[in-house]
């Protein structure tokens, strides 16, 4: 990897409290910094790229350098996969975790499905197949011999569950029968491919349940999405919008889809964030997954599945980042605190220690929290540092603070700042965490509100568009409408793309996101915005990831 | 799934007390048994199978039966590929979040990469290729169209991680670089497959660092092989063995390769249970890792890597469990403590509310505890049924223990019965499952060292062997007589398989498991039991999976 020093600022160390001031000027005009302190000799290789494009002007070129930079993505000699370097796995490995305990606390287990689905397998739903062919990975060949028959890598896991759920399934006792695994899965898309967003290879959840009622999957088709909208509200400060996918958008297979989506500000972009699928009998017809009632009676099982996958860490960085890099929320944030010693010039050791002290306090309290203590950089530096790599809090401990027993807090998410009193650490983080948190929501809720627009005519919807907003308009919720509106806000893509946008990782035509299930009022007579026949339902439309 | 009733036996419900006497011997008789209960409406497909195979007569037959009747395991109609159901990934999970952990704590840090490898990155390394090649699967097509390329699945990525340590490291400030990530890993063996032990996917974890110096490095694989020795013991209440590979059998690419062995009495066979790897600087040559120190010379890195498998279930089974079926060591079990309510003709409400209410308690004390209060099944039945799944403790309470609040404690691994106080358990659970933990470690380290056989002379081997037993011995460590070992060895075969054996899944000849760390004195002038040049050090052999 070539490390080329672009423009080299100067060194925007701040060794002690008066110096501040000082740097957020400088920090301002700067976007690469180096390793360089005061006086050091400064290794070129150590130079470091900051984020150099700005998240208004060049939206895809400022992500690409978040991820990459950050250290959060990198990238990788077959086409659509990617590393997820730890920065990135953490928040992963967060999530997963809250939402694992959670699923098991509804009495889901896991299990392990192979990764290999046969071709008769696969074919035993057509439906279901015709949505997934075109993207399904072939494995036709073991070190030099061809296989007898080619092998599926799974795009999606109902074709390798169902076969055992018809084997395990008999009898009502056997029901309910809720599984669920954490997986890679494999679709080779040939759109242009986007870290987190759309990969060739993702992590992902899946739950799959089956039923004796139709009720009882329903009931957890909502559980399920009711529990994603807490990750993303609860954990990754980001509000989606619940509802119910349209027929045209539904998962293949299924009777209906609900769906969270989110909202992109940047871009005005609708991103689906999870689904929960009611499968219906569909796939119990397909498979033969029947059981017999108390009486001897034989039905098909009410099945569901839902799933959650990486993409939520894409729409995280997409939401908060800023022209500075990244903006963890604090729940998920790998490291929460960040504390930098700004050693005084005679006594170094000093701050470290008290450093090294603090955070052994704060960790005793359950927060994620690092010193920085390397010598090699300055701490102008690690201020650039740690803002790009988004830590929720920076502490900084000088020579002053050492007088006086207090420390400075800044919060990456609104740059503000305070001195704060060594000894209170301990109870002022953990509230000042949930603050962010509730803070970074809010902020985010606002924008997405903001971002959505309701709209009644036809005429209103391409000046919506090109404000970077969503609509919420009342719809017939037709077929036909549904590829209307499509194939009537397509000639957008070239403006979009005029605009600055990467128009090949992004759709240019409008579609349905969403009914959402929390519907306004819709007045008597009202008629669908795009073909004039009586109104259904409010529903959301944008274009989208 | 065909549920054919193969012998029903009499109705083996123990409804109170006194019936519990009359059970046991029945249930000494009988192998299958039913749901019915005392006059119950006996549905045929609740017939279920037990474990009618013997441990010690049809090995094979017996672990088939055990994994699929316990279920832990369901077979898949891709061969070599199993599913792991809720019984048996419950294990993988309490091993696997313990390791990971561990793991974590030692400053290693969790991340991602593609499970795709490009033919290019898979060439770097030809030695390393060389020993996986033929394993190797390759997807050529998406959808119908064929790849430019075919692209491989990973067997193991050293191929995968190791050019992106070539971009991330430059100096010694990058420096140790420690990854780890849980995956599936794809290996399309020939040989016959074997659940847990020999399976075409699995699970696992790969540890992947670089380090500035040999010493780090080799600490660093000496703390991964004892992690995993401790998750042996401590967890899955087994005895392994810590050595190094000799050079034939070492990791290809690596410099030297530590090893747990572990070993099945019933068979007379080791197993690798865990492999540590020093790879010095091979791969960093290979892919160019190097760093700059502080002088600003450059250094190629000093490389680990080691890995622990869902294989650690099957050595697990093979060596705990009885012709009953599955017997589960208790820090692993998904079911510490079954609770089985026998209800009184008149008062079946009360004996259940009591087994709930001690269920409680024992979970609030993080005992993972179930109650058993199916109406469809008779108590004889349960207590089948859970000691085939292999719970440590069965809990039995009836209408005497509820009149002196006492109940009857069970344990699975010696059947062992005890009446205690109700008000007692909570203290005398913890106790039970750390006495059952230890009593179950020690019976396996016993019939382990029993199975190891001091030799020092050939003609020793081939008796010693058929015995069952591994085979301690000085060695010459030479190449050729490693060779030679295995094709003297080979002729038992035959054998092995008409003492009914399944030959096709376990090698014939005896070849080196590992030279142990810990070794006993070796008299001065002792011979190689093989070439009869001076030995170098006392090596394990044996027959093994």
């Amino acid at each position: 990897m070539l490390r080329s020093c672009e423009v080299q600022l100067a060194n925007v160390g701040a060794h002690c409290r008066n110096a501040r001031f000082r740097r957020l000027r400088s920090v301002e005009q700067q976007r690469f910094f180096s390793a360089s302190g005061k006086g050091q000799k400064r290794p070129r290789q150590e130079d470091t790229k900051g984020v150099t494009a700005t998240k208004s002007a060049d939206f895809a070129t400022w992500y690409t350098q978040v991820i990459t930079r950050s250290e959060m993505v990198e990238y990788y000699d077959v086409s659509g996969c990617y590393i997820l370097r730890p920065w990135s796995f953490s928040i992963w490995q967060q999530v997963s975790r809250w939402l694992d305990d959670k699923i098991q606390a509804l009495g889901v287990q896991n299990a392990y499905f192979p990764c290999f689905v046969s071709q008769e397998a696969l074919r035993t739903e057509e439906e279901h197949l015709e949505d997934f062919a075109p993207e399904v990975a072939w494995v036709t060949k073991s070190g030099t011999s061809d296989l007898t028959k080619p092998i599926a890598i799974r795009p999606t896991s109902e074709t390798i569950m169902y076969p055992a759920f018809a084997k395990w399934i008999r009898s009502y006792r056997d029901l309910p029968l809720q599984l669920n695994q954490w997986t890679n899965v494999v679709r080779w898309e040939f759109k242009q491919p986007t870290p987190f967003l759309r990969t060739r290879e993702f992590l992902w959840q899946e739950g799959h349940t089956a039923h004796a009622t139709e009720e009882e999957a329903s009931d957890v088709v909502r559980t399920a999405l009711e529990l994603y909208a807490q990750a993303y509200t609860d954990l990754l400060a980001l509000p989606v919008i619940k509802g119910v996918k349209s027929s045209e958008e539904r998962f293949a297979g299924s009777v209906y889809t609900e769906t969270l989506e989110g909202f992109i500000p940047a871009t005005g972009r609708g991103i689906q964030a999870a689904t929960s699928h009611y499968l219906g009998q569909n796939f119990a017809r397909m498979f033969g997954i029947r059981f017999e009632d108390v009486s001897g009676h034989k039905h098909f099982v009410h099945q569901t599945c839902w799933g959650f996958t990486t993409r939520c860490i894409g729409i995280m960085i997409m939401v908060h980042g800023d022209d500075k890099g990244l903006v963890l929320p604090p729940f998920v944030a790998p490291t929460q605190v960040i504390l930098i010693p700004i050693p005084a010039r005679k006594d170094g050791a000093g701050v470290e220690a008290r450093c090294a002290e603090l955070a052994t306090a704060l960790k005793d309290r359950g927060i994620r929290c690092e010193v920085d203590a390397r010598q090699t950089y300055s701490p102008g530096w690690k201020f650039n540092w740690w803002e790009m790599k988004g830590v929720p809090i920076r502490l900084e401990v000088g020579p002053k603070d050492m007088a006086q027993g207090t420390c400075r807090l800044v919060r990456r998410f609104d740059g503000s700042k305070q001195d704060v009193d060594q000894s209170q650490l301990a109870t002022l983080i953990p509230a000042e965490l949930d603050y962010i948190h509730a803070a970074m929501l809010e902020k985010a809720t606002t924008q997405r509100d903001e971002g959505i627009a309701t709209v009644t005519r036809w005429d209103e919807v391409m000046p919506t568009l090109q404000q970077k907003k969503l609509i919420l308009a009342p719809w017939c919720e037709s077929a036909a409408s549904e590829a209307e509106i499509k194939s009537r806000t397509k000639e957008v893509a070239p403006e979009a793309a005029a605009a600055g946008e990467n128009a090949s990782i992004l759709t240019g035509a409008m579609k349905s996101l969403c009914i959402p299930l929390t519907q306004g009022p819709m007045p008597p007579g009202t008629k669908c915005f795009v073909t004039g026949e009586p109104a259904k339902r409010w529903a959301l439309f944008g274009r989208s990831y």
